[in-house]
């Protein structure tokens, strides 16, 4: 059914039985320490480059997701998933491990909201299953978009710390007592000229916001009527910027909250907080669905944000796109 | 209808009543020269760079099927498609200029394939109109994965021209006297260890074999079902490997055809043929499209091919991943 222009309700619900999710030491240090999954030992992970390391972080979670669904590989429809990396080379060489079917992503960090989305539509057709990944990794989005790390380049005041993470879900249309997928709205992209590559809190803030804003004028809906209003990595000034536009429209969202400002504690200077392809599906398959199983919460609006840019597009004049999806994501009381 | 484990046929056909294309000169005086739409008055087509050119052939041709279509921005759910440029640049610039959800994809060549995969899903539920779009071109691709033009390098034997080229179809689920998608398979990664960058047709044809291989095992059918059997980009090389690949397994072909042969004229020294996100999507837009109109193809097997590389996973000591996805286009008689 659709609900207005622009948000899409599920005829059939789809289920996320299963999660699987992996983080770096810093990562695992950081607010969400009691929630982590998997570690891995150091940033290179036994692997000869830190790209190679991200790979295997993909393919170790959709491996135990695999394992703990209990399902073979020939059981699942597709693999749907993106990263940061120029041309996704994490999850399309993860992805070439196993004997699944797969469509590559990319709408940067906000990948992981528009994996469950094309997921969701493929379930209400004629696939069962799927599995939706997205990862991130410090020191290979450090080389590709800024500097080597061997550098010590001093970040600035607005920058965001790229999270070494990465978060798989297995997305069923077999009911289940397991969080759902019951609405959607794609996001479209929104660019208020900032060219601040250092800066993406406010280049995704007003994204975040168009898609929050549609949702609730077109659903007659406010934020009552959910437990949390999740954006995905607009950090600290960024939710500031959020909070601010959406006051200025009259939505007031006191139970707003960013994955990127929950992964690290104020202590590890990170910033202004997470950021990544990584940081929404980390958060998401570590902290968040947790707090679903334990009935903390029972219903989301999940916002990845993502912004558009390459490391060359600013240097040749260009402003940074951004875009933001929204999933409704709920589970029976 | 699920065919088998791997073949899709949708319940409702879904129609692509209107398709613009573009290219460049070099392409525009090729083997379908007859049937070219638009062309560029040169590479940089007035733009300051020639990836601004490439956002401003995907900017072109998504007017101007609107345009064709006599339809406004709003009456379009979603753009979907991708480009071969670092975190699909050109895509997310060009889908900027218009106020529609966007989808971006990277399957690298494949991407043509993989969007009409995706956008036939979205339409089989809720959506009534996308446009698929992905595009390539000479100068950035060049850039990006080999040398500076100006160097002069000599390209290798086995080499194939990226096409600068793009192409949009707009997917309809109304029912209209054009061709329509009728059945889909996704493409798995493929890869038998080939780690030469320049050699794309040894790459891909083994990704090409799989799923049309699937393709026959599962639907029962034969060539002879199809006026043509079209691949992605294998070029000469690439369309000779798939060849022998299929003959060792006793489908025999003689209706295959490959966009990045059918392109360039032998005159043209274009090495093994075209290649590129914008080969399929041009060659389809602008000839396949117009075989379907005039009622010279009935029914064709659309197999975009795409490899998974980028310009360092090969100098990290990676091989190179490969993935082919089939669509099924026909038109009533």
């Amino acid at each position: 059914m659709r609900i207005g222009k622009y948000i899409y309700e599920l005829d059939n619900k789809i289920y996320m039985p299963y999660v699987s999710s992996i983080c770096g030491t810093y990562e695992a240090a950081g607010n969400l320490r009691e929630f982590v999954d998997n570690v891995m030992e150091d940033d290179l992970w036994g692997c000869m480059t830190h790209e190679m390391a991200e790979i295997k972080m993909q393919k170790h979670i959709i491996s135990q997701c695999l394992e703990r669904a209990k399902i073979g590989e020939s059981e699942v429809d597709c693999i749907i998933g993106g990263d940061l990396i120029n041309q996704i080379v994490p999850t399309s060489y993860s992805a070439r491990e196993f004997e699944i079917p797969f469509l590559g992503l990319y709408n940067a960090c906000s990948t992981f909201g528009e994996a469950m989305i094309v997921g969701a539509n493929m379930l209400s057709n004629h696939q069962n299953r799927v599995i939706c990944v997205t990862s991130s990794h410090y020191a290979t989005a450090e080389r590709q978009y800024r500097f080597p790390l061997e550098l010590g380049t001093q970040p600035t005041p607005s920058m965001q710390w790229t999270v070494t993470g990465a978060g798989c879900v297995l997305l069923d249309k077999n009911p289940s007592n397991s969080p759902y997928i019951a609405r959607y709205v794609i996001g479209r992209i929104v660019d208020l000229q900032c060219s601040d590559a250092n800066n993406m809190g406010a280049v995704m803030a007003p994204a975040a916001f168009d898609t929050i804003y549609k949702y609730f004028k077109e659903s007659g809906e406010s934020p009552d009527d959910f437990d949390m209003i999740l954006t995905g990595d607009l950090g600290r000034f960024g939710m500031d910027t959020l909070h601010y536009l959406l006051l200025q429209a009259d939505i007031d969202v006191p139970n707003l909250n960013d994955c990127g400002c929950l992964v690290y504690s104020k202590e590890q200077k990170a910033v202004q907080g997470g950021s990544g392809a990584g940081c929404s599906s980390l958060v998401f398959c570590e902290y968040i669905y947790k707090l679903f199983e334990s009935g903390d919460i029972k219903r989301i609006l999940f916002v990845p944000t993502g912004a558009l840019l390459s490391k060359d597009s600013p240097l040749q004049g260009e402003s940074i796109p951004a875009i933001a999806h929204a999933v409704v994501i709920e589970k029976q009381r």
